[in-house]
């Protein structure tokens, strides 16, 4: 498998295959997705993660549940697909993408007039592939947008996993690095292991080293060595969710690194599809942050590091409040604060 | 073996053990030091770690390198004592502790007037038994010094170990924390792990859940969140070098808990025995800072985390500024700012 093309959604003939990403960096292992609890599962499981992803994979999952409904009249299948959206809906409380796609999917098969179960099962495929396509068209526009931030001899920082295997192609975080380093610019990524999961050490350093960027791993609390050391000039992150004040919701650490930009004076970037700010949400403090469980903390793959019995908190995501956030690149342009206005303003687009 | 008596340094009848500190928590080793060279792989392995321990261990690695060169005359008794003090002083360039500890006994021995390396020798057992009796008053003292700063409900942050295991009995971050517990004061610790080698989640949680205390394992870049939710009154760390003007040296990862700290308006103590504040070092950027095996980042335990060939940084310490220092618990009492005169003064007592 080259791991330069490699995709983390693809949908073939029918079929949807996912990358399971648990098994990287050592391993490429890409599973066919038999039925919507397998897919359930792998989203559950982080084998797909991401919020833009996640939402892809969501969408082609329903398809996948509804495949074999075809011969149910209009009625009969609306009520399944409907039944499937709200199963696959609950395997990640946090990434509001998911369930944006999978009511996008749903409302757009309602809308339609076909009366048998075959033409709206096309229906249903035709809007996951829409979504799909514009994930990949939105991921390319925010690294337009964002790589006029990224000049000759930059040390960038990221954390976890906002990159290609994320979403499609350029990823959000990575797009502007993976189009400034197409167009010959050259700079130094610094990536977080990101704890407990790993995945900036196991994905984003693989994805970055396989695209032949200049990629370090640090551990996450290297960060402000590295800032105190003037070897980070911006950081570029990627987020689950936005709420309308500008709050950010993303992976655990997130919020650390934010008050270390602001400490060492570093811009702080949120990379971001437009559909993952949630102006239905209007403070961070309105997102529910999944709380995950403990061998996540007390192990390390199958080995034990820490007592038996030891008590862990181990919260999926953290909430950076919006002062810290030093803009938005999304596929409609650079969003700066003030926020509440800023981003009611490009829906307003 | 009861790991709540278990040392992490022990002299018993002319034979040094050290407890192997890298194979906690799932397992508890006691290894008998046969020869200088061991004592120094134990030093370099980290098997014996923590600024105190390794001076303690350091000084009795020095009577185990000449307990069988008590036949040697005077001259030739000190001239390879000194050749094995500097060799036991190689094995970590940044814990002052270890040449604080070699010095003094090379310095009282040399001072002695005995002719013979039979006497030589049981002066320089002395002087290393002094230096650990000592270790034990120190940290029980900065116990009593610290232990108002710790009231009933609090939850307390602490960055890798600098409890009883990387020194004697009560630890130096630690020592507060036990006096309070003994003294029925209800508060919860919450530690971090401590990347790449987790000596919080394996050494600091072990040894406090040993002990009785409420104790969390958090991953290092979940801190900001539990400071942000309210769980953290007070941080206390440990120290491998003060500098004369208050900069401090720890573990990776201690900048960025006292920028937060900062950040949440988070008292952030460093408790430290007063061996290891070195007003030769007028400031943090003296410190030579150790930049360890590319292996402790990319893999965990014999597990690889991030891609072949991936480029890697891993400092084993970094220095926070005075500014960002509440204060010093010392066995002296706490030390408060412009540190330039309070350090200095307190020496001059």
């Amino acid at each position: 498998m080259d791991k330069q093309t490699v995709k983390s959604v693809a949908w073939e003939n029918g079929t949807l295959y996912l990358l399971d990403q648990t098994q990287l960096p050592t391993d490429v292992v890409v599973e066919e997705q038999q039925s919507v609890k397998q897919v359930w599962d792998s989203i559950k499981k982080l084998k797909v993660r991401g919020a833009p992803a996640i939402g892809v994979a969501g969408a082609y999952g329903l398809a996948v549940a509804m495949r074999d409904k075809i011969s149910l009249d209009r009625e009969s299948f609306l009520a399944e697909m409907q039944d499937n959206a709200s199963y696959l809906d609950s395997s990640r409380p946090t990434a509001v993408n998911l369930s944006w796609a999978l009511n996008r999917v749903v409302k757009t098969v309602r809308a339609h007039s076909a009366k048998s179960g075959r033409e709206l099962y096309d229906v249903l495929v035709a809007e996951a592939e829409a979504i799909h396509a514009e994930d990949v068209e939105l991921c390319r526009r925010i690294g337009e947008h964002g790589v006029s931030l990224i000049s000759d001899g930059m040390g960038i920082l990221t954390h976890c996993n906002a990159g290609r295997l994320a979403t499609s192609d350029y990823g959000t975080a990575t797009a502007p690095m993976y189009l400034a380093h197409e167009r010959g610019v050259s700079f130094t990524v610094y990536s977080d292991e990101s704890r407990p999961l790993l995945q900036g050490s196991r994905l984003t350093a693989w994805e970055l080293q396989a695209a032949g960027v200049d990629v370090y791993t640090i551990t996450d609390n290297m960060a402000a060595a590295m800032m105190q050391q003037g070897l980070i000039n911006i950081v570029i992150v990627g987020t689950d969710r936005v709420a309308a004040n500008g709050d950010v919701a993303n992976k655990i650490g997130t919020l650390g690194v934010a008050i270390l930009a602001s400490y060492f004076k570093i811009p702080f970037y949120v990379a971001t599809p437009f559909s993952t700010i949630d102006l239905a949400t209007t403070s961070g403090s309105q997102i529910v942050i999944e709380e995950r469980g403990e061998d996540e903390v007390t192990h390390f793959g199958m080995r034990r590091t820490a007592p038996e019995g030891i008590k862990v908190r181990n919260p999926a995501f953290d909430v950076t409040p919006n002062a810290l956030v030093t803009g938005f690149i999304t596929d409609r342009g650079i969003i700066r604060p003030p926020y509440r206005d800023t981003l009611k303003a490009a829906f307003g687009n």
